[in-house]
């Protein structure tokens, strides 16, 4: 892989922009992050984007935001992985980069979700899982998130409230980020007493939805001298790396490991030259709480089963050995979905640059994100550092 | 841009599957190029599709198929680019080839359009056009291409009669290709009695579209060396290169100028070192007659305002200056919207392969291919060389 570096990050506050389309959501994001890089153009546009069919009768996305932001006649494309769609585009843009076919690539996600009814939202998620062998049973997507999360109870041994470690430290860390859909300290009582959405998932195992965008500016690091950009510190992606599953859960070898989760995990770190215990912070997937505990399992950060431990122990804490959702993860951040991958990679970028204000990790070097399309199908590993 | 080379192509008959799922006909093109090719696995999968969440209640569709031909763990990726998706798909495969991140890549177009009623189909082919500012006032997708055309009418003084020879010329050379959805020779009488859809375009203006799914295999010449693939002629990429427009056709310039065409056609002439001249079939976006037309114009075949001469001098006919839809075209192979760029891909090889059959075109060794998506908003060229 070549080296690439990340030279602007730009985001929007996630919350329910009932009076911005989706083209003004992406073009703040998009614009903040050319602003913040110091350039006026680019060559191509990559969207990371799931459900704006479904949502906003708007297809040929990639295209309607390239010519919003005024970057019309360059390359524009949208690409769908679920809600991995955002680290999906830069993964695009890596290997547009990477090829020598652009110069400057943008890479943002964007989703717009409040302005249609729950029961349609909750029908876009399901197209997330296998329309023919899941979803036509009636299962939603939290229903097949609640399946893994029961399972991995039962064989564990767990107990719910051993879960609230992950939802607590995600609110705190929300509560300074100004971007953050939630900024409300929980306590492991209120979770345990939150309302039951699907068996045991309940609200505050549940990641909130909403309207956001966030985009990177990302080129060669070769390129860079050539480039008349702001002298913002550099962030190097030094890994990236996807790998897909079995779409259902139910044909995976063993529906609570992330089979897809510990191979992209893995290539990066054989691309990073890095192990588990050089990452100094893990922006995960939090979809749901089980997908937190899985992703650190597979990633090597717990052993098999033992993720609420680490939690419980505080590890996951920003002082502690591995800090995870550092700006509030999908948990309290939120969880635009086709949005949430780049959201990942800003906040990783925030942290490495210093720049993460009250929860930031001390002496971060290296930090890792990961993207989830599907419950566990579709997974992008980036890890990042400061240069 | 590296040397990439076609080593595999498969594709479906076009035509109302009611028997087959999403991911059984994408399956049945790329397990169909990758016996074309002599391979089993490869490393990556980009899957071109537009409506998959409207008309099959399915997004996540890269690692679904990925999944269904048995690359489960494999990078995987939907790409959106309207109409212009397949092709699409096809400049990731490339990027991706071309920056060493995959030796061997598959980008597959698919589109499931038969199972929901017309009037899903038009709303979903709507999503094209600008959901804000244009499908808002309702305005079809044919309306807005009936506006280009009734202006171009207008502006150059041609009557509706001298579009006949573009759909009369795909319709015959669709005749012997058997994967085309329509088998019937149409006279011009009949192109002018034809029901009328969105004045001026009627029923033999317009495609038809279907259910179909193609497929191509892509690798380095650099790595053909080190591969076990079965002694195929190679045909080579030497051209790649996709622009946008204003989305919106209002805010063109010239709503009769397809300005993205020209600007990635002299991209990619420039790649390929070659000038129109040299070009020995094109095979265009002909959705609606006008597009072809414009096309034409766009790519130097023929001055402005002067297509339908061309066309009524039979210099689009197989043995005419520049062959056009030498297998149908959109207008007779049919239009199954998400596939059609790497249907255009297929053909194009069979060509320099030799292997068109009743509609080869003597001596093919450069073949141009042209995909859109929206009316004229994303366009993708491809120049392909028999090596």
């Amino acid at each position: 892989m070549q080296e690439i570096a990340i030279i602007g990050i730009g985001q929007t506050k996630i919350r329910e922009s009932w009076d911005k389309s989706i083209r003004e959501i992406a073009g703040e994001a998009v614009l903040a992050a050319m602003l913040d890089a110091g350039i006026s153009t680019a060559d191509g546009l990559f969207i990371g984007n799931m459900m704006s069919a479904m949502t906003s009768h708007q297809e040929n996305l990639g295209t309607l935001i390239a010519d919003w932001i005024g970057l019309q006649g360059k390359e524009a494309f949208k690409i769908e992985a679920a809600c991995g769609s955002g680290a999906a585009a830069l993964r695009m843009a890596i290997f547009a980069v990477s090829s020598g076919e652009m110069d400057i690539a943008i890479a943002s996600g964007v989703e717009k979700m409040s302005e249609v009814p729950g029961s349609e939202i909750t029908a876009a998620l399901a197209t997330a899982a296998d329309a023919d062998y899941e979803a036509v049973h009636g299962l939603s997507f939290v229903a097949l998130n609640a399946l893994i999360m029961k399972r991995y109870l039962h064989h564990y041994k767990w107990k719910h409230e051993d879960f609230a470690p992950f939802s607590v430290n995600a609110h705190i860390n929300a509560l300074s980020n100004p971007y953050a859909r939630l900024h409300n300290k929980i306590s492991v009582e209120q979770y345990q007493k939150a309302r039951m959405v699907s068996d045991p998932i309940n609200l505050l195992d549940a990641s909130p939805t909403g309207d956001g965008a966030a985009a990177v500016i990302v080129t060669s690091k070769s390129k860079l001298s050539n480039l008349d950009i702001s002298r913002k510190p550099i962030i190097e992606i030094i890994g990236s790396a996807s790998a897909t599953d079995y779409l259902a859960v139910h044909d995976r070898i063993n529906p609570i490991w992330l089979g897809a989760a510990e191979k992209s995990a893995k290539k990066a770190y054989a691309q990073a030259g890095v192990s588990p215990n050089d990452i100094d912070f893990f922006e995960l997937h939090d979809a749901f709480s089980i997908m937190a505990a899985l992703s650190l399992e597979a990633c090597g950060f717990a052993e098999r089963g033992e993720a609420p431990r680490i939690a419980l122990n505080e590890d996951i804490a920003l002082t502690g050995r591995i800090p995870i959702a550092t700006m509030g993860g999908l948990k309290a951040r939120g969880h635009p979905v086709g949005a949430t991958g780049i959201y990942q990679i800003v906040e990783s970028v925030q942290q490495l640059r210093g720049n993460a204000g009250e929860t930031q990790v001390e002496n971060a070097k290296i930090g890792m994100s990961q993207n989830i399309g599907g419950s566990g199908a579709t997974i992008i590993t980036h890890i990042l550092k400061a240069d």
